[in-house]
């Protein structure tokens, strides 16, 4: 294997930076930083997932940090890479209580991004490869408990004789991925699923639906698709797949189960979650309760005038089963995101006339584009050709730092609108308001800044363009009538179905819901980053507001997000879970305030 | 990457090799092999497996196949290695209608062993990696129809208004392996299963099973178990795993099904095969019928004089279900080899008072034993760290041609006598019979050779050396009584509970149960190697018998043997069912004649 100047420059740098941290050096080590330069630590200095930007905020960080997190053993691993003048390459490292993983950017000899991420803990790690048990008991003993014997006593005492550390709500992608990660790490966890099996809340979707990110993308940890699986799954492939996932990962989900209420009690650091599980109430006393109920919160259900008269048949996209029962009825969807673009063309497809009613820009990118110009570079079978295996596309995905993502994503976004052009001159002839962003960083980070504001297009665009689904733009909704919707232009819709794609709320408006109004202002809005940018206030925070690490709440947790991010952020939280329950010291650095409720 | 001594062998041989292949030159490729040599081929040239060995035998082959497989652009394939003289390493390959790999073995510059194994047919390759479907249908067109009602479609039509291509006699991990690669090659297949549930056939077995082999050499295709999988899966993670994969595989598996009757027409060369599925009569009309019964075929329950009479509970092995209603009770079993130690141990481990019958000699190989010093040279973390994936193993594994295979195993026997001298001196001492095979080879040959005589030592052995199971040995069953068993040493032995756990028949005997007496004699005998060994009388063939591979029945195939088998070979059967299925000429070489009808 040939050694390449960019991978003697990394491994130079490296070196230098394990001398800097061995010795607790601190101004050596901030000397071997560019001068605009980020550190993203998830979890291995911090116990947090932060992003220290320049040299002041380094320094304060390795200042609060640096003695109790040990860190060690800094090797330069494998081939480093040069591209316009940034050197690129990996390393890895120890802490006093962790192994961990790391990116470097270096922009001539100094450092421009730099990653560290705790990859597991010293003395628990999982039991995989060499480490995995043994499984037949070999030498017989007399009464010993078969597997079978063990799993069934262990789910028939588990909430009952035996607590569990953890609860999360919700068995979705985000439960199912998170729940895996604490199985092997032997933390006792229930997951409450409403819904009679996993995988139903992608079955009660409408029936077009398949997922919007390819398949490289989409892995749950431990057991990728196998490699015929779909570019894009349909959605009922995906829920025998997580319910698949469920059953041989052995975890622990109640279905039918829903959570009524949960309280916290500070003494005993420990919370009391009632539940109704198959119509029976049960009591759980776990020390954390992980809210997984999908990235966006409880539906945002619009007040309009005269709603309440109306006749036809009027709900939230998220209550939007099916569309076989419009054929040849008049359909008006409000809003002009992802959920409405769907749920026009499933509606279109199903017979129905439909009108999308924009109220704002939106902005569109078409889904081969975005793999194409974007997603690809990680995520495809080229990637894994070249060596960019699923674990490696995360590390150097979470290596570049919020404050640089929109620099990042503005060329795919400049080389998809030169390769979509036509499409968006004729969405703009029929009217149709376009935006790419308030900077041009188009879909993600839209997705990252206020997680709306986009239609990742799957086809109903040129339904849009071509007038198949009409277009009522620049106008709002002014009242409902009887029959239909009045805009604010004065002109009137006639309706047999109103469809309100009006989005959702902050994840913290569940834990209004289930824990009370006072807990939720406490930890506040949850996701966005602070931009200052459209439906994203700031002050900026650097990462995603209470988003897989620890809130203004102990013992209160949020997960979930797209299936990469349910995939790769599990691990950071289900380190941080075990790790409490062992024990080992977690000092928080860097935990933000609360700068907006909802 | 350094080129070797060894690489450069290997590519000079395969070089001459091609020359010979491209130019139809038989004494040209005579003239690379030694004078002894084997080839084996895995249907790329003989649309069979079978081996040449020997100079003469591979001519013949070659003027009987070579012309129309029309083999060309042979490619070492990556290192190749040397060891002891021999120098092993990889090649590609195509024919006429297929690609295929090999693995080769040089002594000096001269061929010892080539294997020749087809991995895909030309325009019928598998839909993965970059080939994989898209999934979703982007753009939008009213009334397609959804994943969902498309598998709904074609499953409710499977059988009445389609009829499948092939029809799969059972579903445990045989059947589902074939019905995978039949599923991936769109080759329309039932599979039916008697049980409720695939893996139910592990389910229902004794509670303390766990496979006898090792996790890395257990994978099913295509879904490899999770790297936590344990080494040694007990039975019901097992079934839980196979009957998940039925279910994310997409498999039509007929659950509660039994096969009651086939018929085969000729003229038209396609099977009646009439089923009773959930109750009901239907008739499934496939042009192949593959016998995927397990690898031992029907019970074989002996006749002793007396067996009308006796009172307590009697039955074949494959029938104990449960020895935890025979706590304080007295057990006889009669057999020595795995199922009789395995129950014997279920038994004691239970509370009875339990005597084992041996009547001829048993080789004994601890589980761990074989591990260490056997599987884990292909099949092991050490192995795939050292780049032998499963499906490298599997070649490997494949290229020892089977009159070769005993001198491979000697040296692994050899140092398992060594090992585990303390253990055998001790079962000696209690009056246990033991061998090593006819020529010192082991379990494996006893395994491709007859099937049975052997026990892979998962802790029984310790309990007969200790006296926890009684054992009378060398002694055969004279008559059963009303109370017990009397033994042709004129002992009696009293019983509550008597196992005949007297082994299996040949799978044609399924064949003569569901089709005839009359087809079950034309293919003759199912497994074996013909070695003239005990119970595997000759003449030689050089592969097993009537498995994987054409038959003397056009249609009728049979399918099994352990995980590893039925994971690699399904690949050679579902490749030839597929061949047939779209009219690619298959013209097999060397079927050998029925030699034993069972």
């Amino acid at each position: 294997m040939e050694t390449t100047d960019a991978t003697r420059r990394i491994s130079a740098w490296v070196s230098a930076f394990n001398r800097a941290m061995e010795a607790r050096d601190i101004p050596g080590a901030l000397a071997l930083f560019d001068e605009a330069c980020y550190w993203r630590d998830l979890i291995a200095f911090t116990w947090n997932l932060t992003t220290a930007e320049g040299k002041p905020a380094i320094e304060s960080m390795l200042k609060a940090t640096l003695a109790e997190t040990a860190p060690n053993s800094f090797k330069a691993d494998g081939n480093a890479s040069e591209q316009d003048g940034v050197t690129e390459g990996w390393f890895t490292f120890e802490t006093g209580v962790s192994r961990g993983k790391g990116y470097l950017r270096l922009k001539g000899d100094k450092c421009w991004t730099l990653l560290t991420s705790m990859e597991e803990l010293k003395g628990f790690e999982e039991k995989k490869g060499r480490r995995r048990v043994f499984g037949a008991e070999h030498g017989i003993h007399r009464d010993r408990k078969s597997w079978l014997e063990r799993k069934q006593e262990e789910e028939s005492q588990l909430g009952t004789e035996t607590q569990p550390y953890v609860v999360v709500i919700g068995a979705g992608q985000g439960g199912l991925a998170l729940g895996a990660r604490l199985k092997r790490l032997g933390v006792p966890t229930v997951l409450l699923e409403a819904n009679a099996r996993p995988g139903d809340s992608w079955r009660k979707r409408y029936k077009s639906l398949c997922l919007h990110d390819p398949v490289w993308y989409d892995h749950m940890p431990y057991l990728p698709f196998p490699d015929d699986w779909p570019v894009y799954s349909p959605k009922d492939k995906i829920a025998d797949w997580l319910e698949m996932y469920a059953k041989v990962m052995e975890l622990n989900v109640w279905t039918s189960t829903t959570c009524e209420k949960a309280t916290f009690d500070e003494a005993s650091a420990t919370w009391t979650v009632e539940v109704t599980r198959d119509g029976r109430p049960v009591t759980l006393h776990p020390k954390h309760l992980v809210f997984a109920t999908g990235m966006s919160g409880l539906p945002n259900m619009p007040t309009y005038p005269g709603m309440e008269r109306f006749r036809g048949e009027q709900h939230h996209s998220s209550q939007h089963k099916s569309s076989e029962t419009f054929r040849g009825k008049r359909a008006v969807v409000i809003g002009s995101n992802n959920s409405a673009h769907d749920i026009c063309a499933d509606l279109w497809e199903n017979g129905a006339d439909v009108t999308m009613v924009q109220r704002t820009s939106t902005h569109i990118s078409t889904s081969d584009s975005l793999f194409r110009f974007g997603t690809s570079r990680l995520y495809s079978e080229a990637a894994l050709e070249r060596g960019i295996t699923t674990d490696k596309a995360d590390l150097i995905n979470a290596s570049i730092p919020y404050g640089l993502m929109h620099e990042f994503h503005m060329p795919t976004v400049k080389a998809i609108r030169e390769h979509d052009a036509e499409l968006y001159r004729r969405l703009e002839k029929v009217g149709f308001m376009l935006d790419f962003g308030d900077d041009g960083s188009g879909l993600h980070m839209k997705y990252m800044r206020r997680g709306s504001g986009y239609y990742i297009d799957v086809g109903a665009s040129e339904l849009i363009a071509n007038g198949d689904i009409k277009l009522k733009s620049g106008v709002d909704v002014r009242e409902i009538t009887e029959t239909g919707v009045v805009l604010s232009d004065g002109s009137e819709l006639a309706a047999d179905l109103i469809v309100y794609a009006t989005g959702y709320g902050s994840m913290n408006g569940w834990v209004a819901r289930l824990v009370s109004p006072d807990m939720a202002d406490k930890v506040g809005k949850v996701w966005g980053l602070g931009s200052d940018t459209t439906k994203d206030p700031g002050p900026w925070e650097g990462e995603p507001r209470n988003m897989w690490k620890p809130t203004q709440q102990e013992g209160l947790w949020f997960h979930g997000g797209n299936l990469h991010q349910s995939r790769h952020y599990s691990q950071y939280l289900s380190l941080q879970l075990k790790a409490r329950m062992e024990g080992i010291p977690t000092p928080v650095y860097g935990k933000p305030p609360v700068h907006h409720r909802a």
